[in-house]
């Protein structure tokens, strides 16, 4: 890697600027050429996953919504009407929409359902147990979800994007994350939060369920088992798509605190996944910012935004693809007859 | 205002997504249609105006780069190769470039320039004097500069645009704003900074001449008086132009420090201008961010950019975009049928 960062690193400092004025487009894009191998790297088309999964832990009231909601909202984004959907249009991301386990089973066919985006329909099951009460997925669903995660990123090279992200959708879903996340050794009070928008009653009977099912259910340590015995099929998939896009060249954005922590678990499997992910965002969840360091990863953006879908997710990676364009497009000094700055020690 | 207000959080409470939950987004979006007096507000075209102008004080050896950069960088971003041409094309701004007063006389005619973007000949003079010897402007420079600008906020209402942005570009600027924020109040040791990157030694230096500068100019702490003893025509120009947006419903996107030390001369003289102002990122240069909490103004993004030329501008004015966008583009709940959360004291 050392020479491609040297390499990238002579690049930017040869483009009609002072050295290292673009701050972090700069490092994105040092990242992207390490990812890529390539200097200076490209980004070709970017590809947004949605994973959508239903979480029987929703089933203990520790959401404002309904469960049916994951249902209507996988509608709304097939429809057009979602965050995600405004805000991938308006950075330029090509979304994906992955029904990994969403409740009430098949959805209609693409014929009658008119899609706007990309659906694809990989459902594990029909949304994961209620960890409170038994492990929310039997090792083979956990085993077919890693994999169906895995044969993404191998979609994600066949579509050839240069840069990919993640968004969650699934009522219940930062019970579940937090879950995971106690099991990994986080502490409760940092990792549960008011998700949608709780008040304190429910934010303190949301604590007591998700400690307590941690404690039933009481995984190892590791990946694998935590997202069996806590987890879900979307956040499976999530991780397996993270873990698949290993020697790819493929960058991955996360979004929030759910995405995160599926990243996580991902992580805990391979701590090498930090060479190729980014934090696209850090969201207004208490928790999400020792869960990004503890992988090594800092947000690119801080709008106190928690809606998921991936919504902070694109905009942190348009950003990152900012800096990779600078890097193309941008003249050289020589080549614009640009006196270059009068060296000094602080900038040689 | 204060219908606006209700109004637009009335529609953003009503869209599929948990409430506020696009944090900062939501607040942007409300401050758009405030500006717009229209609930929804909209976009439309994005114009970037890009003031380049010379500063005298340059002489006094305070920056790494020689005078003549400043004319090389126009002629750069006319063919297309600056930072604000990657990141403006990135992000769908239009670039107009305005010469405020290059060293060196007229451009060639766009015939001979074949310029990629823009280019008004507004120049008042052949860059500023220098304010460390004699007064940067004269009466008549200062108010021309003025009155151009203004009348540049026409040209912006003319070409259609919902949201304006402005860059600056002339070695030895980040002089020039520390010594006009020098003379407003604001202490040397929190506004002299390191510009495109000079060394303890040249700091030093930086320092003593933009205090001295100020002692022998002295001007009363008046926006037009400080521009006039201590500015220069770009930044003139560019006070002309957020004064000149007052009434036309366009908001209008700050760049960086020296950018900003004009929006505050603008301030000086009419402390509404506010209204109608983004931050659109913090830089690296210390003394950037008091001087936009003076505005009353917080930052879209921060990225340890110090560029100039619009570059931060253009990102932070897209993700304030990305709100109306959001705002414009997502269904309510009752249109894509997503069942709405259930009421809670928190989130009523």
């Amino acid at each position: 890697m050392e020479n491609i960062r040297t390499a990238m690193e002579r690049h930017l400092d040869n483009l009609t600027k002072p050295r290292g004025s673009l701050g972090r487009l700069e490092t994105y894009c040092i990242k992207m050429a390490e990812i890529q191998k390539q200097v200076p790297p490209k980004i070709g088309k970017k590809g947004i996953y949605v994973f959508a999964g239903d979480h029987g832990i929703a089933g203990e009231g520790v959401s404002l919504y309904p469960q049916e909601v994951t249902r209507q909202m996988v509608l709304n984004i097939l429809a057009g009407g979602a965050g995600i959907n405004a805000l991938a249009g308006g950075t330029g991301w090509e979304i994906t929409l992955v029904d990994a386990g969403v409740r009430g089973g098949d959805f209609p066919p693409d014929g009658e359902l008119k899609p706007v985006c990309r659906f694809l329909r990989e459902r594990i099951n029909g949304g994961s147990r209620n960890s409170y009460r038994e492990a929310a997925l039997t090792a083979g669903e956990t085993e077919a979800a890693l994999e169906r995660g895995r044969s993404l990123a191998k979609d994600a090279a066949e579509r050839g994007y240069g840069i990919t992200a993640i968004g969650d959708l699934g009522i219940g879903n930062t019970s579940t994350a937090a879950a995971m996340l106690v099991a990994a050794g986080f502490g409760p009070g940092d990792v549960v939060d008011r998700g949608t928008g709780i008040d304190d009653a429910m934010l303190e009977h949301k604590r007591r369920i998700v400690t307590e099912a941690v404690k039933r259910r009481n995984p190892p340590p590791r990946g694998e088992e935590i997202l069996r015995e806590l987890g879900s099929a979307d956040f499976a998939m999530m991780a397996g798509f993270i873990l698949g896009l290993e020697g790819k060249g493929i960058a991955c954005v996360l979004d929030g605190f759910p995405v995160s922590s599926a990243a996580y678990m991902a992580w805990l499997i391979n701590p090498g996944v930090s060479d190729w992910l980014f934090a696209g965002h850090l969201s207004k969840v208490t928790g999400h910012r020792p869960l990004l360091e503890r992988m090594g990863l800092e947000p690119v953006v801080s709008l106190e935004m928690r809606l998921g879908e991936g919504t902070g997710a694109v905009i942190g990676g348009h950003i990152v693809e900012l800096g990779v364009l600078a890097a193309r497009n941008m003249a050289s000094f020589a080549d614009a007859r640009v006196t270059d700055a009068v060296k000094t020690e602080e900038n040689f």
